[in-house]
């Protein structure tokens, strides 16, 4: 059994290498050789914790697995990140524990790989403004993995503290990128790409914000009740997503369907697009939104890619297990 | 982060332990206190597998985790078990992983215990003869657990294979008590204590066999369509359980609530008995069934014992993570 702690993922992990695991595993889901379990999430009642697992199986790559963990709001003043969790895989052969990866740092580059995956294959070719709605933690995965798929020349914002905001400037100046604070109707109007990664409950971006063209990735929302865009902006726009069952019932799109206004046949997954069944955005005037639920087979392809890498480097602590 | 590989379970472990663990467990269940996640299971298609998940969380001893693994027929054939599971405990205050823990003897030995469990609660105090129905892998850890509870004179065993029950009539002299193979009709009328521990998907035990005062512990239904015994005894029986969800959808119960011949509200939770909250037994004449369908907590209460014995022992490997 081979163990990469957290603390050499950073060394060993690139957002590219992440970008390729997302984008094969949504591949290998359209095509329907790979499948994730259904998701299990507990408020358990003890330090006001969420916990559960995300899991899956992928018949092309025999990841086999699942991310366990959750949110536990109390770490930060014990100096641990309030989001925990660790992957274990399996042996496809033998169901035996093959190998346990730390998941922090790879749940942060799985999430931004699979917006930059919806930026690659629905933005417009010719963006120009990358919009960030969202100051937290993440985001700066977000625009760090971003700024690879198209040639942008300014990064704009927009938080709810807006005293946050710095964070943005920091990694747009470290991207050679201008940055501009926006409100929601600049950010709307001016953005050719908007990435929205909140945890929010009420909608931020309305569907009056947004112009023509724009590629959108709500990334934030995982559970129900989380809602980053009004519902109305779904059903204005082509909407894809990662899993069609996750992104009805625990994604963005939870409220539009609730609401009426689309169906889950409405809905494509990207793996669709990346497979070139379906032709993602038609014309220059269109709006695309990607529905990012986070599933677990993107936390099984980027730790076998870890564990990969990690045997190469020597750094994978091998256990008689 | 602990790991106790498989291979130093068995020095560490005891069935006596076993049982504490598994005791406490039930009885923390029937208090509410702890309380077992949606059982995951999957057939994946590949090597003929099912794999899946069995978790939970005990708010009074905070176990907090799951086992994962399955089945894997082929495995016998590289010289593996079939079944193969891995037990993973997290920190419920901070969401880590904290040990690793073999899960192969722990789910035979936790399974033993729940049915000696119910031996010592509900089976007459004079019984004599335990009758054995399968001679798998798991009977031994049965009749080793059983033998503990009661003053037991004989064992009597039944196989669908009857070339098997030496592995039965060995156990039995290592135990110092005599062992005689016996039809279905003698086994259900000279045992006092019955333990079924098949992967039969048609009962073997009739309403018919069994007469008055007799324990039966149905331990092999874990899946929806497997039974051991006709649905018509548990009609008959007063029937317990370790928990009443997975009792009437993949324990042994499925078959008589399905054809209408008990509610769930005819089950009684095993651990109501141990807090002394249900009378359990009540007549001399009176036929007990124990449905156990093996619950997620269980296997954290072992492992958790386990990482406790190894710490103490020196043998946990201990892994900065």
């Amino acid at each position: 059994m081979l163990i990469v702690p957290e603390a050499e993922i950073a060394a060993l992990m690139t957002p590219e290498a992440a970008f390729d695991a997302v984008e094969a595993t949504f591949a290998a889901m359209s095509r329907k050789s790979a499948y994730n379990f259904p998701v299990i999430r507990e408020a358990i009642g003890h330090a006001d914790a969420l916990y559960g697992f995300k899991s899956g199986f992928d018949r092309e790559s025999l990841a086999l697995g699942l991310k366990s963990g959750g949110y536990w709001p109390g770490n930060a003043d014990k100096g641990l990140t309030n989001h925990q969790s660790t992957i274990f895989l399996f042996d496809a052969d033998t169901g035996k524990c093959s190998a346990i990866v730390g998941g922090n740092l790879l749940t942060a580059l799985r999430t931004a790989a699979a917006s930059a995956v919806s930026i690659k294959h629905l933005a417009r070719p010719d963006a120009q403004v990358l919009g960030m709605i969202g100051a937290g933690h993440q985001s700066i995965f977000q625009m760090q993995a971003a700024v690879k798929q198209r040639n942008f020349k300014k990064v704009i914002g927009w938080n709810y503290h807006p005293e946050m905001l710095s964070r943005l400037a920091d990694c747009a100046a470290q991207l050679g990128l201008p940055f501009e604070e926006a409100s929601l109707e600049t950010l709307g109007r001016d953005a050719d790409v908007i990435i929205s990664i909140t945890s929010s409950f009420a909608p931020s971006l309305l569907d009056a914000h947004v112009t023509p063209g724009t590629h959108i990735a709500c990334m934030g929302t995982d559970t129900k009740g989380k809602q980053e865009v009004e519902a109305a902006l779904l059903q204005r726009a082509t909407v894809f997503t990662d899993e069609i069952a996750q992104s009805i019932s625990i994604g963005e799109a939870q409220h539009a369907v609730t609401a009426g206004l689309i169906k889950d046949t409405d809905i494509t997954e990207i793996g669709a697009v990346i497979n070139a069944t379906h032709p993602g955005r038609t014309s220059a005037d269109e709006i695309t939104l990607f529905d990012g639920t986070g599933v677990g087979l993107q936390d099984l392809a980027v730790a076998a890619k870890v564990v990969e890498l990690a045997q190469k480097s020597g750094v994978a602590i091998n256990v008689d297990f």
